[in-house]
């Protein structure tokens, strides 16, 4: 098992089963009642593996929520706490969140505002809630089409990640993580961004010490910045413009995060060579990674309007100027710094030719 | 001007024109957006007069909330959450709740949860909202009946407190704010006790100075224990029933939160009183005070039931028994007793005997 530890919360890594949840469960919360969130996807793969390992669980309620990032909404967030009202819930409780982001996310928010907070543990089930979403203090529902527009800091007592839930995985939902790694090694080295890489193309389920070395990344970066006043906003390369097209394609084509993100991080790639930032032998280093594993979405002229007044909206913006992370070297970004509408719209442009020459 | 400072917000009391508000809205908050959350009483009664005196605001957005404790719900909390979006507003602009204890509650979790937060004011123009709502850090809005059963602890950045604004406040809403005073005297001392009580017979708008104490009570005690994990608790004296009356009757008859918190202050010194915990001189003073300016709600054997029933979802429990405050003397009370249901059933039925003997 091996261990990080923040303020305010433990991530174990390794075999749940040998870890400290046990014990969370059968002393620290003995007396109290306990909660399950899952989606369809985890009450179908990954449930009964945790009733059948932990007696502690036996009596817990379960609370089911429909799959998919567009329920992450506050209509379902209403009905949970609803539910939880019923079960008599108290702020001496604890809730489960078992799922991915969308669960992570969703359930992270509401303990944190049922009855002003309540305990939480975090249980992420997918690579990407594993690597990012369940990790750093952020949870959060979506606002119709806008990304995580509404939620707060708040960090769960704990964080158990067992690759043992990732073998149910379909290969797009594995790639979703993966996009994610890349960020993180985008970030912090050359070396990391080729490890995981290398991993994508071994066509594997990542090793347990590459999982924790992307965590490592990102968890240095909140543990310096929790509520993300400056150096945080690194890990938002790629979010810019992956949230925009994450929202913009919601309803219409099954686009995971993680494949957004990816896009996002080629686009900005390009917006940073364009402005001289960044070598172009970097850059296509990073197209040729995204295009080997993630399918550019088709988007009409039209839509590129759409989109580009969607990055108006970005939490990170201030002052009406749209505020964004660009890559200087593979390992290396800055953040915060304002790319004018020409910009983002020179970028959807050329990708959307680029999408006609590849067909 | 009178100060108040804690560790993230500072409280201000006295004329709002010469405070430092002005600054505010000229200096820190001079290039952001600016959005006034009011409800259809303060947009009546005080908005103009914020908006003469303050050229800061001429260009604030005004949003507008319908009125009354039954409309601090979920779906409004949405409605303005989607106006913001609508607006552009970043997590870098500024709202500023002008209200009573509803706009205060609402506006404080609309803040704190949208981008994750941004900064938010507080200038309250109910006296309730004066010596109670707007301090302390609380936040939230109701579920169905449950009253504040969703909600965050998040402070402003400051608090304006202009006593201009009660000349235009209703009998009702003084006694709903003088309930609170009274809870911080039983809670404080008989000296404060009495000075509130005879403020209230001389039928006035209580004193500047009257109104500083009863904050700075509430202030001392939440400074200590800011998320409620001990002490703080004194402050839900009266609370326990006084929220399941306002639960109970907030579709049927209208019942201020104060005039509920006082009948529950009485009905608590009662169980106190026949717990043996209060002196009966003591409880004969409290009953007194209350009956003097609050008249009991009628209900009925069923209802009772109902009201018992619902003691259960109080935030303050643990371990499914019913935490109350109780009073030891005028001046001193204990928290986290744990009170026997019929106990409770006693206290209703004793009063809806007293109800129908008084008419």
């Amino acid at each position: 098992m091996k261990y990080i530890d923040t303020n305010n919360c433990r991530l174990e890594i390794g075999d749940i089963t040998t870890s400290s949840l046990d014990e969370k469960l059968n002393f620290t919360y003995a007396h109290v009642k306990k909660v399950v969130i899952v989606d369809e996807n985890s009450r179908e793969n990954c449930l009964e593996y945790m009733l059948t390992n932990f007696t502690g669980l036996s009596e817990a309620e379960i609370i089911l929520l429909p799959a998919g990032e567009d329920n992450k909404q506050l209509n379902i967030v209403g009905s949970v706490w609803e539910a939880l009202t019923e079960y008599g819930v108290s702020r001496h409780d604890v809730i489960i969140n078992l799922g991915g982001g969308m669960i992570t996310d969703l359930g992270g928010f509401v303990a944190s505002c049922y009855k002003r907070g309540l305990d939480f543990i975090n249980i992420p089930t997918t690579l990407l809630s594993m690597v990012d979403a369940s990790i750093g203090g952020k949870t959060g529902v979506n606002l119709g089409h806008y990304k995580n527009q509404i939620g707060v800091f708040s960090d769960p007592v704990a964080v158990y990640i067992d690759p043992v839930f990732l073998s149910t995985l379909p290969g797009y939902e594995l790639l979703s993580g993966y996009a994610e790694m890349l960020k993180h090694g985008l970030i912090h080295s050359e070396a990391l961004f080729s490890s995981v890489l290398q991993a994508m193309r071994e066509d594997e389920i990542p090793s347990l010490d590459l999982i924790e070395s992307c965590i490592r990344v990102k968890h240095e970066v909140v543990t310096e910045d929790p509520t993300e006043k400056g150096k945080r906003k690194v890990l938002n390369l790629g979010h810019t413009i992956g949230h925009v097209l994450e929202g913009h394609f919601m309803n219409r084509i099954p686009l995971t995060h993680g494949h957004c993100v990816a896009i996002g991080i080629m686009m900005e790639a390009y917006i940073s060579y364009r402005r001289g930032m960044l070598a172009e032998e970097d850059f296509r280093l990073v197209q040729d990674a995204i295009f080997e594993f993630y399918e550019l979405p088709a988007y009409s002229n039209d839509e590129v309007g759409e989109m580009v007044a969607m990055l108006y909206n970005d939490k990170k913006n201030a002052n009406n100027a749209i505020l964004c992370v660009l890559l200087q070297k593979i390992g290396d970004c800055s953040y915060d710094i304002e790319v004018p509408e020409s910009q983002f719209v020179e970028a959807f442009l050329h990708y959307k030719n680029l999408q006609i020459n590849m067909n």
